[in-house]
């Protein structure tokens, strides 16, 4: 692809983010696009086929970002400790922000889809932080923690408060003391 | 109120719930609970004004529940960890059901009405679990945990699951990992 689509591709899924979080994804037409981005029917058309390819590059663009690219940062040998605390910042950061969960979306576009494309995102979710528990337990920087578990708690605390945190008022000490939690699990006290 | 009228309610609220579970919040008519429950539209208004009265009411009667009554549990003296292992069954139980789960009729009744009903419920399950963990440490069964930290851990990784189970396939292991959790932080293993 050229690096003039490259570019026009990120404008749309950086305008069009806010139109899922806000709005779910049945709600947001690829009219709602066009008028976000300034872009023509058929500009439009020739980068995304509809909605669903549109949300489908989002939420692979979040999930491949650069500030949660574990597997990057293990191969240049970063300390454990230092990816976690990267990502839990990150974490917190996204948690203060429920006008851009896109909890909502997620729901409405597996009801629409089947939940085959969530699963891929779920799996991959997965897979990065038990690489990155694996590796801090191997650098003996985490304690030995049931690697699965640990996991589980991570993604669905995380995915609860983002949900939740547009169906109450979510304090900032809610957020740290979950942030908190996985830190106290993981890293090593003894050392 | 008579024991009819309660019945009626108690009723019209069982024959309701698979209908907010499926549907939310704003699908669900007054026409719809007439239907499911085969009242008048008189008969129907007599208990309840609304949809939103209604969803209350179903949320305050799931909130009051026998079976997490810790508060009632606690008082007749019953082990922390014999409150702990039935309300975490339940828990299991529940969010093996994703068919039964209420968190986007939540989410929706939220944003149609502004979130402090929704905190309400929240405050009630923060106490319940606050009540238990605080009982359950000064028995000496309950390891000296950060009991808000672990509170919340609670409420949300149990949202979460609920929320993504309707998004992705939850297998039994994953929310074991999460109850077998929540039982490892508290319950003590130098006994």
């Amino acid at each position: 692809m050229s690096g003039k689509a490259e570019r026009t591709k990120e404008l749309i899924l950086d305008r069009v983010y806010p139109l899922f979080s806000k709005r779910g994804f049945k709600q947001v037409t690829m009219k709602d696009v066009c008028e976000v981005t300034g872009l023509s029917r058929g500009g439009l058309y020739s980068h995304f086929a509809g909605t669903g390819e549109l949300f489908e590059a989002l939420l692979g663009k979040i999930t491949e970002k650069d500030a949660m690219d574990f597997h990057g940062e293990i191969s240049k040998g970063l300390s454990a400790t230092e990816i976690l605390e990267g990502a839990l910042r990150l974490m917190e950061d996204e948690m203060e922000h429920p006008e851009d969960s896109l909890s909502i979306a997620m729901y409405e576009y597996a009801e629409v889809t089947g939940s085959d494309v969530m699963e891929h995102f779920n799996r991959i979710w997965e897979e990065k932080w038990t690489a990155l528990i694996r590796y801090g337990i191997e650098r003996g920087e985490f304690s030995n923690v049931n690697v699965r578990e640990v996991v589980n708690v991570i993604l669905f605390s995380y995915q609860g408060i983002r949900m939740w945190s547009r169906i109450i008022r979510m304090e900032p000490e809610t957020i740290q003391s979950v942030t908190g939690h996985i830190r106290n699990l993981l890293i090593r006290k003894d050392l």
